[in-house]
């Protein structure tokens, strides 16, 4: 089984290609649950959605979020009754939202309305969400706190990023499976997510990160970051507000203590050296994905460098 | 300020020819509760939610309930996620039982919702629930006990009734205002609507019905029943099960304590005699309402009938 760390669209679009080349029931996917929020009364997860959408060939190619063929008549209506709108949910995504509130008011986890929705879209991949306890990711901000919704789209993240915490994550405890999960993985990747308020919320939750240190099967990232930014989102403020160099050097040393192999872009070759002298093997591989082809050939790299017993070999030339 | 008891699809029907010769302003919508359910998680009050897109023109003409323009698309996702769906929520729908049960979450009455919701959508009438509280029509079958909603609707009420309970009622209040807009009103309306399950459930609140035996207000009830069957509906099955004639006498007779006129259908002239008896002024009308003149043609007759010093001259000759 190959167990992947994800949030964000990055994620998302990673893992539908990743879906393309390893049969669904080899993959657990572990996600991000710090952009988790109640929005119209109803508990939106937004990265497990989107991961639920992208399994199910659901996700709306065109937005990167929600679904396919989707409206939005009942925001329409939220509108006029004065409610916010700036968080869209579409009348189809709805539904998701609306079965997950009220298994979560019937007393049952995350974890099993997860698994419960994933089943009932033909899921055959295990969806965890890294924790079943509360954790919000709160961007501190010139306007203030804001949590990662506010700050990420209502804000549209131009706002100057102060810090990040991780609210919660201290008292949090990994959901049922996510610790064997990766004790038992074949391979562990973490897909090109934002390494602040996407895989950090993952690791935040004690018990996760010691898991990884200690895993026999070898850890390999994805760098989100290429040419010296982000492919998307606020990864490189973010990134840069906790300390780390916005590079694909900057991403190993955020994941150095547990991260064997670092897939990074082939226009960022220049770091290798920066890469290897944190300890992480650099392996570099056509990391933007476009097409449905792109995908796929990440997703192949991604497996070879979690493969390949000697990466040194594979690595680009300078 | 006229005073409108109200339930059902007839009810919702009268009211709209009401609106369009009486001020909005001027009316005071007394709604039956007793047909509430929770419904994928969401607060849901059939009757409130008919009278108010009645009055803000969106109820759809086609079905009689929800709304005009509306589509189901959340709906079919909710089927796939394994839930009921015999009780259908449109999309643009949803949006008003999210409001209300968020409202509610928050701590508001249903009265507060109603208020704050109906100002939203621009109604200008007073929209008051019978109450606050839980009450629940309970129908006994011979399938066992159902909900309204599940003979109404689920059964499509093809199922022997043997009684109706309002669960809940001997605890309940009458919401703030009802009291005294029956006190204060120049008229008393109660609409064609089902005498047991729609204006039942607003008699039972303890202290309605005494302060319809006391207002110095005439009080006119509008016939649903028709030629000795129901307009629509199982008026007819539930008046028979409570012991009560199938007829125009009968809903006299439902009223009896409290009634000052019976508008009754045209072609139920016969029965004026039986009316009488009871102690009820008889007035003949034409009650099916068909077209949008009909619907005002009706509620002109009401006014009369509420307004006409002596009833007995304007009785329909025999």
């Amino acid at each position: 089984v190959i167990v992947v760390l994800t949030g964000g669209s990055g994620g998302a679009t990673f893992v539908q290609g990743l879906a393309e080349v390893v049969p669904a029931r080899e993959l657990t996917l572990l996600v991000n649950t710090g952009d988790d929020l109640l929005w119209w009364g109803l508990h939106v997860s937004p990265d497990i959605d989107s991961i639920t959408y992208a399994l199910a060939g659901l996700l709306s190619r065109e937005r990167g979020w929600g679904m396919e063929d989707e409206s939005f008549r009942c925001l329409e209506m939220m509108q006029r009754y004065g409610a916010e709108t700036w968080f869209q949910l579409g009348d189809r995504d709805l539904a998701l939202h609306l079965t997950r509130t009220r298994m979560l008011a019937a007393g049952k986890t995350l974890s099993q309305a997860t698994r419960e929705i994933t089943a009932r879209l033909g899921i055959a991949a295990t969806v965890l969400p890294a924790t079943d306890d509360r954790v919000e990711t709160i961007v501190s901000t010139a306007k203030g706190d804001l949590t990662f919704q506010e700050f990420f789209v209502r804000e549209r993240w131009q706002v100057e990023v102060r810090g990040v915490r991780i609210e919660g994550a201290e008292r949090a405890r990994p959901a049922p499976g996510v610790l064997q999960a990766i004790a038992a993985a074949e391979a562990v990747v973490l897909a090109p997510s934002n390494p602040i308020t996407s895989i950090g919320p993952i690791l935040a939750v004690p018990g996760i990160r010691e898991a990884l240190r200690q895993t026999p099967a070898r850890v390999v990232a994805v760098s989100p970051i290429v040419g010296g930014a982000a492919v998307s989102g606020p990864a490189g403020a973010l990134m840069a507000c906790q300390g780390l160099p916005v590079s694909a050097a900057g991403v190993a040393k955020a994941y150095r203590d547990f991260l064997n192999v670092l897939v990074m872009d082939t226009r960022d070759t220049g770091e290798t050296a920066k890469v290897d002298a944190l300890g992480v093997k650099a392996h570099c591989a056509a990391t933007i994905m476009t097409s449905a082809e792109d995908k796929v050939a990440l997703a192949c790299a991604v497996l070879a460098a979690a493969t390949t017993p000697d990466l040194a070999s594979r690595r680009a030339a300078p």
